[in-house]
């Protein structure tokens, strides 16, 4: 190594922004707003900020002393950047972990519908809006995908917390949010993959990197489905025939929890490879395990390992977004403002059509509520922002615009739904688990 | 940020490592050897075996292509320190979980007896054998320090296998193992200590540094005794006294693993700050959490999180030894097995001795089950000797010697302690959790 680093400065750093971050998450879920929303507002705040001519961040990562050396600092920044890529990766991983295929084969014919005129309408505006405004064409497809993204976990709160996991409209939303899911990464995988052709026109390059994705997608999907139950079937079998024959017999152990952080990190980096996005490699590697998740405990595992990375993730967008400039134009204002707004309408008319449509008697309630339950773009969005914006194809202005977007419709949505949810159904509050840490 | 790294290559170097350590440490588990032997094995061979002019761990840590520049190289050989480091932060922190003051208090004279003749006959000939050898006082004290060190997880996995928790040998060697850890630590406070103030023999520093360390750990664990079991009853009461008065009250949840992670981090830098291995910050913010923690499930998130950061500890360890220098000079590997041989003796030797003394009538299986189980060094002697060599006290030689004697007393002394077990107790095996990857 030719410079060594500052250890004990850099776990200051980790614990800093650690514990901040947490305390951050949960004066926010205190007041009823989900904690990442605070995380992220923590992250803007540590870089507008200054002391002395210094960001907070930068006296929390140079251990109180800002006149340290740059290598110390460059290298903390970084780290940073490595542990959120690394909370992004496992966030990911977890949300394929609740993605499971048989769920997909029999959430019904509503939930599909749902799921896609809630990509399309989005996504269709999404890009108009950025095309009309002078941007070109992948980074107008990539504004289309970030207002395609569903975050079911924000709804999926609710829901749990007024436990009506079992009425009809939740079944529909937490099914078509598994199906945006899937049809998210695939219009993230072909927008990634056009923005690393250098964003050419080509239809024969479009063609490819739409093929390429969607078969990837669909061969993981195919594994998930049949051989991984293929495998998990043998395996039982053969031990249950040892057993038979030899009662002494005790079967090996496997970690499954190692073999699953094995997989998502590998998968995460196959999906480099192909062209596609980390986090499209950690979603699908999730999915594998999906099935049997439960049965190995992966969820409460992959929830503590991301207790600690997540964080860093949300604190890290926080310190993408350049508030200052965002503050001192008012036309940004206004343009985020209109895109909060086409946010809130594609998805409550897109979803709220599709509701209709697959079933005519639907009340009003009922369609509203889906609608709404769709709205929240949360993490989901925010990260399709960030790659973009590492990518080169989303200036600063735009990510700040489409990180707004996501804290707006992500605060706007639960309180109405929780309305909507209270107008039709007399929902039994549990313990919230959004008052935890 | 000055420059950015390459994320994918950095994601992939942490793929690598975390899958090799983990099929290194299958591989050892199956053949009935602890697995992070098998880890320090891949660390050393990961900087000792060459391809084209690179060491293995060059080509992991640069994407596949050593020609990389030299920055990315060098920050990623720094992220897997900051990985390692956490990795036996966290360690040390369920070490302090599984430290309970009141089994302190109730486990009697023996364990007590044992635990101090343990650590005086090791540290003295520890501290003899360098001095002779031409070594310094803060050296010798080192290696006096690593001497002591008694890993309780290699012994108690050796005995939980065997499901002999509950004899007496057992119990003496658990508790004694539990005081070991207190000890150990003081005197590893002392030494690193007297190493950060230039290895001065002057003697009011000496007793500075000796009190300042004693003060701070007493100080912890009668926070641990006293402060936490009134703090826990006084929110209990007054949880019950809300309930009473109102039965819809519903006391506010907190995540105690987040908290716990939180101490857990500023511990460590408070320990640096007062001038001590900030493992021992970690070790103790772990004994605060001890007598919860089972019912907050501490021991099971811990397990989750430090599944994916130790490995990185034990290969690191191995990428440090210089194994090159080591095997061209017999004059290393004579002095290596005396110092084996002596690490065994003293500890046998000590303990026992220590439990014929508690016990006049112990017959000698008993006396050789104690001192057998008290001599793996483990993980605990290594993290002492990374600490010697991170401060500039231990030299590349002395650092692999030690290293090489932890391995050694690690693999020694299970099969001979079941060995002894059996011969006085029938073992109820139970399904080896060390068959787990």
């Amino acid at each position: 190594m030719d410079f060594e680093i500052a250890i004990a400065n850099v776990i200051l750093a980790i614990a800093f922004i650690f514990v901040l971050a947490k305390i951050a998450s949960r004066a926010f879920t205190k007041i009823g707003i989900p904690g990442l929303i605070g995380e992220i507002l923590l992250g803007i705040m540590l870089v507008s900020i200054t002391f002395d001519g210094h960001t907070v961040l930068d006296w929390i990562i140079t251990g109180l002393d800002p006149g340290v050396n740059v290598k110390d600092q460059d290298f903390t920044e970084n780290l940073i950047y490595v542990l959120s890529e690394l909370g992004v990766i496992f966030l990911l991983f977890m949300v394929g972990l609740e993605t499971k295929v048989s769920d997909l084969t029999s959430v019904g014919k509503a939930a599909v519908i749902v799921a896609i005129m809630g990509v399309v309408f989005p996504f269709l505006v999404g890009y108009m809006f950025l095309s009309m405004s002078g941007g070109d064409l992948t980074s107008s497809m990539f504004l289309g995908a970030a207002m395609v993204a569903t975050s079911v976990g924000i709804t999926a709160r609710v829901i749990k917390d007024m436990r009506l996991m079992d009425v009809k409209e939740s079944r529909i939303i937490i099914g078509a949010a598994v199906i945006d899911d899937i049809l998210g990464m695939i219009v993230l995988a072909i927008v990634s993959g056009m923005a690393g052709e250098g964003g050419s026109l080509d239809i024969t390059s479009i063609i490819t990197v739409s093929v390429t994705s969607v078969v990837f997608v669909l061969l993981v999907i195919l594994a998930a489905a049949k051989l991984v139950p293929k495998i998990y079937n043998k395996v039982h079998e053969k031990r249950a025939e040892m057993i038979r024959t030899n009662p002494e017999y005790i079967p090996p152990g496997y970690n499954m929890f190692v073999i699953a952080l094995g997989f998502c990190l590998i998968f995460s980096y196959l999906a480099d490879i192909a062209g596609l996005a980390m986090i499209i490699g950690a979603f699908l590697a999730g999915m594998i395990f999906a099935e049997h998740a439960w049965e190995w405990k992966l969820e409460e595992k992959f929830e503590s390992i991301s207790t600690f990375f997540v964080s860093f993730f949300f604190v890290h967008v926080g310190t993408e977004v350049e508030i200052n400039s965002f503050i001192n134009d008012p036309g940004l204002i206004v343009t985020a403002l209109v895109l909060i707004l086409l946010a809130c309408i594609t998805k409550y008319v897109g979803c709220g059509l599709g509701a209709k449509i697959s079933d005519r008697n639907a009340d009003m309630t009922s369609v509203s509520i889906i609608g709404v339950g769709m709205v929240p773009r949360g993490e989901v969005g925010i990260i399709v922002a960030s790659i973009g914006k590492s990518l080169g194809v989303l200036s600063a202005e735009w990510y700040a615009i489409i990180v707004m977007m996501c804290i707006a419709t992500t605060i706007i949505a639960p309180p109405i739904l929780s309305k909507l949810y209270s107008k039709k159904y007399t929902p039994a509050y549990a313990i919230r688990d959004s008052d935890r840490l």
